[in-house]
This record gives structure tokens, C-alpha cells and sequence, in this order.
């Protein structure tokens, strides 16, 4: 094995459900040089599609609660509907994509999240640990892009429903160990991390350990934000080259011009 | 390249709505030796979801009339919930699936079907000239075992539903060309080929082209069976090794022992 450089990119929900702004998105995406994961993340039509079943939505801190009959909606919608469109989408646009769950050639195991306060129900955890880098590397060789639903199994028969953030991030620290380059980049809808979300121009160029948890404690940084930077702290602890987070639409300046773009996350 | 044998299984609709006999046919699958690969049809569950979301499920001569809601359920259910439950079952089995549809990894292209008397609507149809036999290989050459959903794309961006029988024999003649033996299985609910439907000693153990003819003319073979056998005869007729229809239930010992089990066809 020999690669020397990776982009694993995380693409946020709000694109997804937007299929101008994912086709522009996918086509940069392809243009994107080099070895390349995508990992994709839910979007709004799995909680449609529960609705107009009959089966009641249940979040938690933004996390869905995960019981049978949601982990066969979010089964469907995301290793069929949504994975399928990204890489029908790919191939037209003559990127050799492949679409993976993590039962897919075992590539991530995970373990079903212990009942503590809460009962998150058909819900995986991952780690750097429970990522198959050589069944993935094997991909990557043959110059396939792999892209990677939020869903993983245990090995048991198990699908386990999984946040995408908790995968790029946990792909990325196992990647550092075999290849020297490894950039981790979750694009989303937002320029990057706002100090204030009604004020554009209040973009955060870099946020360092320090001033993430002092951000933390004075509520600039709250809700959904905190589980996504703490993934991507996680990674920038654990090796990671590089780990930004940036609009959708900049997902090229930012891989290839040297202008700052995003949020860069250091140590 | 050196492979020497290759099994193709089809496994049909009724089985994969029932868990407990999907469960023991996979289990069987899991222990089949060599290089295999598993085609799946569609079952019920694509009508019932359909029906839940007010989609009306419009049938042809046994083909369903795929509108582009249409295409959205079958891509859920299809490349999602069964392909996803046969690759987390297989996974259990130690046995290193990989689930696609014709869009990863560009395997498997087809072309619209073009509108006579009847619009299909999103349907491709698939020859042995529309599999990517080279992306195939590289999958088996790894030791994984490719679990192929019943849909393919059209290369600029659409998903197409297929008929999985169709998908089975257009794999098995493809592979023909490159491998010496290649053995393909359709396997269902019933013993074989029957005489009678109702008459379960009525099993017609050969079929050769003349006597299908026959069979067709007297009206024994009708319905959905036609389209199954014309598919199977296409693949004796150029160079399949062994082309057999049998009962889920005796996968492991049509390919295990010398007894002639299922029904045989032959040119």
C-alpha cells in the first residue's frame, strides 16, 4: 500500500434534501483529486417517510431514537434512497463511485449504544477500533470512491443506525495510521462555526482545544454543534492531518487554493 | 485472473418475505464453496410500503409499471431494506458480502425499456454486453461475495428497475466468457419447473429447448414462468455451463451431490 494522501468528506443533512445543491455539490465532489471517501449523513426524508407510515419520530438532543420499525425506515432511506441517488449521481458523473453500508464487505462494525439515562434503541457507536481500513483500503486501490451510509452493523445481523459525523471522524483516525496525508472535511450548510448564527460575517477561522471548551461554556457553541466538534476534536486529537469544517459550496477552495476557508480545528 | 468456477444464485421473491427461510437459505448460501454470487428479487414488501404511502402499485403480465414514486420505493426497499437484511445476515454467517446495485461501482448498465404498447416507465433492461465483468472479478478476486439488488442505472444519473431474473442470467453469461465453469441456480419456492401446479409429483426434471416450445404451445408453462424460462434458456443457449431451477431448500445439494434435483434445462 502505498497512498499518500486521503479526503474523507462528511456532507450535512440540510444538502442532501436539496437535490440542486447536492448535484452541485457531487460534481465538485468528483472533480475532487486523489483518494477520496464520501460519508453522508440523513437528511429530512427519513422522518417523512416515518410520518406518512404512521410511525411517530422521537429525537433526543437532536439524536433519533432508534426503535424496530425506525431502523427500517432509516434502513431503507438511507442505504437505498439517499445512498443510491449520491452514487447514481456520481457515476453520470464518471466518478467510480460505490455505496456502502457498514455491513458492505464488514467495513465498520460498531456497538449498539449501552442504556443509560436514555434507551437510543438500534443505535451504533464507532471508533477508529471498529473501521475494516483493509477492506476499505481494497477500494481505494481499485480507484473506487466509497460512499458510506450512516449505518453499521455488529456482526450479529444487526443494522445499527449511526451518525455520520461519529463515522468521517472515526474513518479518518484510522486512515492517519496507514496513510501520511489524511484531511478530514465536514461540509454543511454554514460557512463554518458562527459565533453568532444570525450574523454572517461572525465565522470562527480556527478553534483550537482551548478556546473550544471556553466557547462551550459561554453557549456560543450549543446543541447539535457540540457532538459534531466533539468528533471532529476527537480526530485532530487522534492524528488527523487536517480537519476543517466549511459550506458545501467551498468544498474546492478549500481543498485547493491555500486560502483559509471554514473552520480549521487544531490541537 | 484464474478463477476456474463461479455460482450464480438467484433466490425469488417469496422466500425473502418469509425471515425464517431466508435465514436457512442464506446459511445454505454461506456454506456453498468457491466463488459465488447472489442475485434477490423484490418480494412483497414494495407493493405493502407502497400501498402505506398511497402509491398505487400498477402490475403488467406480473412487471410492475415503475412512475419515478414508484422508482423511489423500490430503491428504498430493494437496495435498502432486503439488500441490506441478506448482507447483515450474510455478514453473521462470516460470510463477506457485499451489497450493490447495477449504479456501484458502475457493475451493471441498462437501457430504458423503450415504450410500445406499454410504458414501464423507469425499467432497464440487461444483456450480458451491460455488466461490467471487470469490476465483478475484482470484488470475487478479493474473496467478497457481490449481493446484487434488482436495480441498474443508466450511467447519466438514473436508477432503472430490472428484473432480477434477467440480472442472474445476463451475470452468468458475461462471467461465461471468462470463467470455464459458470453454474447458474434460480432457486424458489417451488421443487422446479411443474407440470401441474397443484400436483407436486409432477416435477419435469429436463427441459430442452424443443420441449419447451411444446410446453408453451400447450399452455404448461404460462404466466410468470415464461419470462423466467426465456431468461434461463437465454443463458444455456450461449455457454452457460449448467442452468437449473430448484427449491430454495435444496441449494446445497443440487450443487453438492450428483442427484438430479429441480428441473434441468439443457439446449
Amino acid at each position: 500500500m502505498n497512498m499518500k494522501k486521503l479526503h474523507v468528506i462528511k456532507i450535512g443533512g440540510n444538502i442532501i434534501d436539496d437535490d440542486t445543491r447536492l448535484r452541485n455539490f457531487l460534481l465538485d465532489f468528483s472533480h475532487l483529486r486523489g483518494h477520496k471517501i464520501l460519508v453522508h449523513g440523513g437528511g429530512k426524508t427519513a422522518s417523512e417517510i416515518s410520518s406518512k407510515l404512521g410511525i411517530e419520530t422521537v429525537m433526543n438532543n437532536g439524536r433519533r431514537i432508534t426503535d424496530a420499525q425506525t431502523l427500517k425506515v432509516v434502513t431503507m432511506v438511507y442505504a437505498g434512497t439517499i445512498n443510491k441517488k449520491i452514487v447514481s449521481c456520481l457515476q453520470s458523473n464518471n466518478c467510480n463511485a460505490i455505496g456502502l453500508s457498514g455491513a458492505d464487505a464488514n467495513i465498520i462494525t460498531a456497538i449498539k449504544r449501552p442504556v443509560k439515562e436514555i434507551d437510543f434503541g438500534f443505535v451504533g457507536d464507532v471508533s477508529e477500533e471498529t473501521v475494516n481500513v483493509t477492506n476499505l483500503l481494497m477500494f481505494l486501490e481499485m480507484n473506487m470512491v466509497p460512499v458510506i451510509a450512516p449505518l453499521t452493523h455488529d456482526k450479529k445481523g444487526n443494522l445499527l443506525n449511526t451518525n455520520a459525523d461519529n463515522i468521517a471522524s472515526a474513518l479518518a483516525i484510522a486512515f492517519s495510521k496507514v496513510v501520511p496525508e489524511v484531511k478530514l472535511i465536514y461540509c454543511f450548510d454554514k460557512k463554518g462555526v458562527m459565533k453568532d448564527l444570525n450574523d454572517d460575517s461572525s465565522l470562527i477561522p480556527c478553534i483550537n482545544g482551548d478556546n473550544y471548551s471556553l466557547l462551550k461554556s459561554q453557549g456560543t457553541i450549543q446543541k447539535g454543534m457540540v457532538p459534531k466538534l466533539d468528533n471532529a476534536f476527537n480526530a485532530v486529537q487522534k492524528g488527523v492531518s487536517s480537519v476543517r469544517i466549511c459550506n458545501a459550496e467551498q468544498l474546492l477552495n478549500t481543498v485547493n487554493t491555500p486560502k483559509k476557508i471554514g473552520t480549521e480545528l487544531t490541537v
